[in-house]
């Protein structure tokens, strides 16, 4: 809980309770973002006493700083209840985050709610959500400044100036023939700083940068963040503009595409609303079956044990002490090169058109790293009585090397791999990678012993 | 290789090696940042004729959109050869920038050019580098609008355009009083729509998010973010304004940030420099230590499988068996625990406070995904003739569930324990969370087996 949250959190409570009215001025003086924290920090029955007595525009402004799960239930119940008081809020909201809070409704409650509001609304809520999820188009706002090509600077800031309120950003515009064909983009430090009499087509920068509507959502974010910009139109096959998306909505998705990935490489299901307010059950759904996947990748280890204790090996007691040093250190191996590598792909550092540069830099890598901790491995096996011996010592190099080597070639493969394959590299979890490493390691690991062991 | 770097560069190469002069028009068309690329593209060579070539301007946009090691290579042999061109090139450069620059250059040649420019900027590059690293200090820019709180609108927008082209942003200025402290936020959106002879204190927003110079940057990202700002004004103690952070440089900031902390949850000290480029011997400088640190922390597994060898249990070889699926277990149940907890805290989304609920938690989602993964494990037991037994199945399924709970204990405390001691939750990386319940798991397993077998 933030900390402004937590001061007042008392007071509305109590305001809440006895007289909600006065709560309005209160509200006018805070922040969007700090008055959905409070909506949050709320009890659901509070919360929505809240969502009653704000202001039209307040509640709106409040609804589009929430995340998903906070905006479902504070607006649902209200528009069970009260149908044109929810929709004069959504009237009010910017059009992407209306499209999100219809997105979650129930079928039947949205149905309603489009059919009470404007037919303009409905029509361009509807074409949101006709995107696919975590593309461009369903991130984007059809709140933009389209400027026809052919006005002045003047009738430009005029058109500003007169739309201000209702757009998402008015610092940047973008230029249109009549049939909405983008041409180009217009600042308004652009805009202030011509002559009154300059056209639009002798202002704007025609080397613009935009998206498609069905493109990632990850891709518009790499753009965004590599040109510096405030906001990219999007557009659709025959380069009509569509809508924009701007760098505050970006931001987050930079934020959530980095914790998917983290939640991937940590072998969870990534999660759809922050953990702590994540039921149990939803945690353990996104957890139980990679756990079992992993449990069954690495149930091959027994019968590798098995079969080697059933063999010649005189030494096979003392080889299995040694079995959780051989098989963590390889899977540490594997995991430091897989993160490397699906982080480098995931700020497109990487494009699998190096592959064999690749293997080969983490082949010398994983050799020098295996001969460093070899080092230490036979100090470890030479300090204890029970173990010394050098055919051991030199089991125990060689198949230390053997497993880092191994380990740093599979965890740079396999991401490279499944990103040619077309999945997602994040999902190899290193934990994954190492279940192979586990299998793979044991082998090397008995088949030296059988080299230099009686 | 992004596409447009690729097509241009067999053209570029030419025109350098037979007419350099005839390239400035063609790289006038290029947006910066696809400049930088091509720069990153040619050999070091040619990448410094380009230098050499381009209008001052142009060059300075150029290494503005540069990484820190391009910045470096393309700078300093020109600043070496020409310093008064030089000079010219880091005076058309934006001040963070150009600072940032200057931090990288050896001490001598620094001094050099600190001595040769004017000395307003001299100091303000000064003052920047004395700011620690990662902190908005250092991140911030000193080219921003301050406006006089008693200027008119019309003033204020006069003001605006006549600085516009040396401004980092002019969508954003800032109220201050005579002696520079910070009053307020307004954006050129107020200005244009308010009446011109409205003055600047009634205009502004005085509720504005402010960060101190000395504050780390993940913080200055996370007020951005929250609060959906352009830019983030910073202050120093006594709330006087000293510069701003725009979006797009934070932008940059959440996206190393996540790198920094995959690296380090994989076990990897956090590189300087993007992996394909960084140099072999530094990455293996960054891996190393943590694969030594692992691999001594998980020696004592041997000393573990050592002593229950020698005990009095008859199935020891048996139990050998299991020992991998055992200990990965566990692993992979503190991973998912530790990703989970710190991604949450990285997002701001948990501070401590609710630790004892967090532990609850996880015990409680320890216990299902336990039993759940021991089922599996049973099944496993009495599928092979080899282990089929009811006291083995029974020592299995206790196992199992003892290290799955004690992995979501574990994964989840440790981060929390170290962010309460002020050491960032990221280093207490996932591998070492597995190190740890490497060795308590075995110990549960062998003492569980004891109460069962004979």
């Amino acid at each position: 809980m933030e900390t402004t949250t937590r001061l007042l959190l008392p007071e509305v409570t109590e305001a809440l309770n006895q007289h909600p009215s006065e709560l309005v001025e209160l509200t006018e003086e805070l922040h969007p973002a700090d008055l959905a924290d409070l909506a949050g920090a709320l009890e659901a029955e509070l919360a929505q006493k809240l969502m009653a007595v704000l202001p039209i525009e307040i509640a709106a402004r409040m609804l589009e700083a929430c995340d998903e799960k906070q905006r479902l239930e504070l607006f649902e119940p209200l528009a069970e209840r009260a149908l044109s008081a929810a929709v004069s809020i959504t009237d009010e909201m910017a059009a992407d985050d209306r499209a999100d809070l219809y997105a979650l409704l129930p079928a039947e409650l949205r149905s309603r709610l489009l059919e009470a509001i404007d037919d303009d609304e409905s029509r361009d809520i509807r074409q949101l959500l006709s995107y696919p999820e975590d593309s461009a188009g369903a991130l984007m706002t059809t709140d933009f400044v389209a400027l026809p090509a052919t006005h002045t600077a003047a009738q430009a800031i005029d058109l500003v100036r007169g739309s201000a309120a209702e757009m998402e950003t008015i610092y940047i515009a973008y230029a249109v023939d009549p049939h909405g064909t983008l041409l180009g983009a217009v600042s308004l430090r652009d805009l202030v700083t011509s002559p009154a009499d300059r056209t639009i087509d002798a202002i704007m920068n025609p080397n613009i940068v935009s998206v498609h509507a069905d493109e990632d959502q990850e891709d518009a974010a790499r753009l965004l963040a590599k040109y510096d910009l405030l906001a990219l139109p999007v557009v659709d096959r025959t380069h009509r503009i569509l809508g924009i998306i701007t760098v505050d909505d970006l931001m987050d998705v930079v934020e959530e595409e980095a914790t998917e990935d983290a939640q991937k490489m940590g072998a969870v299901e990534p999660l759809e609303t922050p953990y702590t307010t994540t039921p149990l059950l939803q945690i353990i759904r996104a957890r139980g079956p990679w756990l079992i996947v992993l449990f069954v990748a690495v149930m091959a280890t027994e019968n590798v044990l098995e079969h080697y204790s059933h063999s010649d090996l005189l030494s096979v007691t003392m080889l299995m002490w040694f079995v959780p040093l051989i098989v963590s250190t390889g899977g540490n191996s594997g995991s430091q090169s897989a993160t490397l590598i699906i982080r480098a792909m995931a700020v497109g550092r990487l494009d699998g058109r190096d592959t064999l540069r690749i293997l080969a830099r983490e082949f010398a890598i994983g050799l020098v790293l295996g001969v460093i901790v070899a080092v230490v491995g036979v100090c470890r096996v030479m300090a204890t009585e029970s173990t010394r011996s050098v055919a051991m010592a030199i089991t125990m190099a060689a198949s230390i090397t053997a497993v880092v080597t191994a380990g740093a070639m599979v965890g740079a493969g396999v991401p490279i791999l499944l990103r040619r394959l077309g999945i997602d590299p994040a999902v190899s979890s290193t934990p994954f990678i190492a279940s192979v490493l586990d299998i793979a390691g044991l082998i090397l690991y008995f088949e030296i012993a059988r080299l230099f062991l009686p």
